[in-house]
């Protein structure tokens, strides 16, 4: 349940403009609905900012449509990552008003408008080419929560002038969200250049060494420049998460 | 070199009050200062806003003292980490100002007056006793950045009463960072109460299967949770500088 | 062969009323029948109270339903586990009284009827939905051992409320059955909260550095809580099976 | 606080033979006692059923000294296991009624006698004599809870005539633990033959392969025989405490 | 080039039947035969008593056909292991007097008669009826090279009976090779058994824990009963050699 | 961009044939061109002496093809590695002169006729027929920059003849590159006979124990002939590459 | 208890010159002997042909010397392998008879002189210097077995003419054990020379990517040739045995 | 022997200077001398132009004092590396003419004068000042082969103008040796920069998720910049003598 919503029934229910008894129903999903399959957390957003998320890998499509439709039936803007390309249309079919963003691999219920707020941009680097489905998750992510996102993509390290050409856009960000396969070493170089938090991506991009994502995962976890801090494994949407959290205007006010 | 000292010097050479001489040579050893073993880096507080810091651990005693003597002379704060309890009177003798926190396994020179500025509390989480000198290193580096630090300790998992006896500090702090061994299992609790970043810091305390934390660290990276970022096994240091990047009052601050 | 069964042949011959070559006959595949292929051990149920149970993944449908044709002929239930999707059909036609259980991945042969007995409900926890396979073969087993089973989904650590909300349930539990994948949290909060063994099951839900449920088996094992018991991951049955021992209302009953 | 001395004090509030006031003082270390570097959940006893115990590696001689003491303050037995040989003296000297049982590594305060209730005996097998100490670990621990405990050693599976010899002490038993290094294959075997449960604690006993234990943890968890559960590398505690929820005579009776 | 073949060749040129041109022309493919690309080691049979061995895993259909037909011009017997089950056909059409062996995953062309010889039969167990295509590849082996093979199938630890009823067939074997998935303890039981050699071959029967063999492989490298060696994950083939070599009724035999 | 290429057109400005407007025209995608998704680093032949290259694998067709065709532009040959066999037609029709090297799983733009320098053959050695792919592609890498390439296939240890029989190829070779997978011990076996470089390639032929090539890595990371550098798994591109520098007839040359 | 005198043993019962009850007295501690932390197997020398071995590693001297009391008492010779330095001493003066040998960390009983025979001589190959302890520890076991033993040490695949300069001896030979740390090529190359079984023994000789011998290890079991066996990282002892074993004259003889 | 040596020693055959019966008695230990407890390889030098090299690690002091004394007998220069500090000072007196760099953890027997030969620098760049023994293992190592050597320390990438301030002496090497650890980026920034091979040399310094040097390894392995070759974890001596090989000025001098 949206914080505003909640807020304004609350307040309907302190004018005598609405039952305690009606403000129950309305409540009647408050804090978690149970769906047998699942118990939707609704109480999420007041709790923490954001809405749950559907981690849609290994659900099956009914159940991913059905949270997303319980999610947006509180009134939030609902989003489910991994979504199979094979299962988007059903979800996009079952669910009003859900649409299909397969770069990201995400599908998005925009039902509030997004009042764009936030610090300074969160910007989203991306090491190389095919760590683009990663990144734009991130960006998703951080953009459904109202931040402003900007892109630098395709400089890695093993060309490091194309970095150094962005010198003004890092600059810039609130917060650097730097995603990056094969040796991962591009958070290292951003986090010595940088004054603001970058969370680095660690992807599966790459062979034999590179055991899925494994060394580059463990070369962040190891940088020689701090301010660097990591999440999982391709994992796009917490680090676009943890990047509008920082980038929040008012302490309070979380991620959303 | 310390921004503020800088942008004092090149205020004098503009208004005339210092030749381009005198200037040349007080920034002789900028940006960099080389020592043989060492090019110690006097331009990283002017690029990323706090001074370079000593990893003390596998460096000789003579080493330490030297870096931090050539920090010191720059006219910051300065700071070195993981300090070996043989070690540390043989610094503490050869650097003027030094003092030893024994509990943080730190030496530190204090010789500007720390402003305690940010946006709110840095609460520094420990799961269990045994993960104190790891949380005592995050709140001691959050305090040198000019954050105000709380401390939450012994807090585990398999008894949540201590933990949500402490919701309005956990309500009030402006990033959280959690400290803990074993499962590593709290960041994911504390980040489901709460609104603000968490920064979560495995540490080795363990046996077994803690594989020395690194069950710990999977399991925070992992984490069901978002807002979770993490760091490095025992990165204490990491932690606290990144809390206090997150912390900044204003973007450009970076971390002093 | 049932101890039942057993027990009444033997009477029988004490009492005269079977020849000792007639009980011979009967005993002809007893302690255990050789397939050929396999070697049936139909002593089993005798030495430990329960059945043995065919691990279908791996073994070709013709085998699967051999070795249950056989089980059942001893007159016990039989149970079948990870039988694949595409082999159930061939199984269920080729063993009479055979259903499948897709939702466990099972295939079941009840000959006799169960009758319900137990010290106290087992109670299957599942943190997630895509955890819900691996729950419903612990649920499953368990309920062929005659016990009562209740169950609790989608209760992770990120949303503390859903769990402290089933505090009666958890309470009443005699032993409980705890599914998780991800960092698998779950186990160590739930032993904190209640005076019974949980049995905690690894699951492979997630990706990256869940490496496949090794994140999850390690901490489980590294639990800060006492009274948790790990088995391999995505292993129901195994969970299933030890849940029965422990709620065995009469010691030398075993499982069954 | 031990169960048994809160209802004492609840009866005689409502009795009237004790004031609100004095209580409430008697209860101010409830649910934890802060001391600083540690809330010692002294709730604990009431919610599982035993009382906290102290892991004391890696922990200071003086700080085990003082959670010791503060756990007995509260009348209930207390246990500090993983005593660094060197640390016991000191902890012993400190801490009234302590006394020291090098063999399973542990300290121990028994204010409370100790009744011998549960099932059955808990029986504690040990493959080889390196494995003692863990295994006396977990004896401890069950004889703590009120466990009657038996004991079967150097019975590894090279030699099995020497298990089959004690097939009849192995009937017996409530719930067996099983301890073994090396290729950790004695829990599989003893599951073939019991109706009990089998906890299974893998041992850091052997070299190369073996890798500190990881060889038996990882055979025990894919052991082909159903009934096994498994706790961590050494973790003979882990093991004794969850024996002795397994045997608890009364299911509300928790370990105690 | 078989040795009988050679030291033919050799006597009928010391007796003048063969001219050096005539001898060196059939000679032209020893000591390896080029294909191209394949260097075929037309001498191993020579140098070891056995023809090399094509492992078709990898290698494209037609390469496989070729080596074979290489191989068995020089008058051998010849073996190719691992073929897919779609690559046979194609193979078995392309070699003159080659047939497939499903249940082992091999083709072979058995050109000379095979001699029965060795010490004593070789004895190959298999604990489940999933580990039976190794299995079948090591007796497959150990036949090809003139040995006697008996099997023993099903004779998992957690049902000792059946492996205790077969002990007549385990003392008279002159080796026995034993294939287990899981936890692997068979081989420490059996080797606990026996006065000759074990060779142990972990298979990758399991999951989870198992990782994917890894589990049994460490359980026999360290089984604590002496006498057991142990070849790769599901390499039935070296264990059947391995045995052949043993099994040599004379030494300077060899295998074949 | 080509060094001869840049060459002439700063002479052209030079000597007033070009004007610096359509100089600069010309150079408007240098030093990177930036196609949206990618930035291509057309400054690299410039700074390494090679162009870069496409990494193929998990990248669109239509991504390699723009990059390829974006590379082709500046006037130097260009090349797309583990090019998938289904991806290859829609690349090749895409890009004027591309075409498929099916062996090497390469696509190669020829637009600069190669010219053969380099100090001494490139020699790459394969141990077995599985391992060609890989040997192939470092082969075409280093042929591409110039290099006389010979090659040497199954050459494995445990039939060393072979090997030794090419001792005259092996002392000629300027540096060898030695392709294996299994155990990985011909390049300590090679770098024992020769005076030159050796460039181990592990790859991820075997199985088992093989773990995807990380046991032939470790091998030849812990060579005990010195004169071994190593390379990632199955990455031939990058030892053709290495190889092509240590071949480089002029230093100042890198790799082309 | 040796074979021998259990043969004359029954002998005299046989033939009326020992009575039932003199001779139960004799085999009071027959099949094992109850020590109280350990339950020495008497009975193994019957039943594998080799008395236990007291592996030392991990136990207190006292128990060392009581568990070789025993062994020796029954008449056999005995063995303590892995003997720390500072524990030789106390064990020696405990144990009649026995004497310390250094270079093999073992300590040895021999009562019955050790006829020598065999099929032919067990020859220990050692890749380097630091590799003897483990070759001596396997010499050991197989001479006090009787076995004849040769040498053959420092002939690493650097080298390969120090290892080709012994082919005489290695054809010789019935049996081959091959001991190499780092990357642990040498059993293979071995293998393709010889036509006996050869036992690979990985050591722990290395650093960084030798993992405590574990490259070695992987390499030895995935080594290209067949007729390799394995056993556990520094196992010098459980390759003499399993050599003793392959070497047996009759196969009644098990080792000894 | 050093191939100046054995050139001479020919010619004087040759010329009738020395008798045959002479020169066999100076090639008595020729191809290698056997010292009983190691063949010392004293055809290596001839082979592949640098004599062994004694790694002392794990060595007795008096085994490599003995090696050392018979290389130095043949008339080379003699490298000891991984001497332990203690060792040192017995080691250094039993061999004549030796002295200890104890920086470099290595004893030189300086015989022949060095003559500086090669095609360029080779440049040894450590990312910091811990890594500074394993850089002086390899800069010696360079040296001995005749190479000068020019130094960079403590450039790592988190500064990176560090680094960018070194590009002329970058430039002008002609083989770069990278040493690094924590993260390992440095090789990937500086193959990026340069046109020479790059030879990574990752250290075990760091903690944590550095798991003694592996992510630094990984992370070199899997560098996204080509011409990145890499070596065991802290082996500066195998750095430096490919690096020696590398920038041999003739392709026949091999190293030396």
């Amino acid at each position: 349940m949206h914080t505003d919503r909640l807020r304004e029934l609350l307040s309907a229910v302190q004018g005598g403009d609405r039952s305690v008894e009606a403000a129950l129903a309305e409540l009647a999903e408050f804090p978690y609905a149970d769906l047998g399959f699942a118990r939707v957390d609704t109480h999420r957003e007041l709790r923490t900012g954001f809405p749950e998320v559907v981690f849609a890998q290994g659900k099956r499509a009914e159940h991913v449509a059905a949270i997303l439709t319980q999610l947006a039936r509180s009134g939030c803007n609902a989003l489910a990552t991994r979504v199979a390309e094979a299962d988007a249309p059903a979800i996009v079919a079952a669910v009003s008003g859900a649409h299909h963003l397969p770069e990201a691999r995400a599908i998005v219920v925009e039902r509030l408008p997004i009042r764009a707020r936030g610090r300074g941009p969160v910007l989203v680097v991306a090491a190389g080419t095919t760590d683009l489905p990663v990144a734009e998750e991130a960006a998703l992510t951080a953009r459904l929560a109202g931040r402003t996102v900007e892109r630098l993509t395709d400089v890695g390290v093993a060309g490091l002038h194309r970095l150094l050409a962005a010198q003004a856009q890092l600059q810039r960000a609130a917060v650097v969200v730097v995603v990056a396969g094969m040796e991962g070493a591009l958070p290292s170089v951003v986090a010595g250049l940088v004054r603001r938090p970058v969370i680095a991506v660690p992807t599966s991009v790459g062979y034999g060494a590179s055991l899925g994502g494994i060394a580059a995962l463990l070369g962040m976890l190891t940088s020689c420049a701090p301010g660097v801090t990591v999440v999982n494994i391709d994992n796009g949407f917490g680090a676009g998460y943890a990047a509008a959290l920082i980038d929040a205007p008012v302490l309070e006010d979380g991620v959303s």
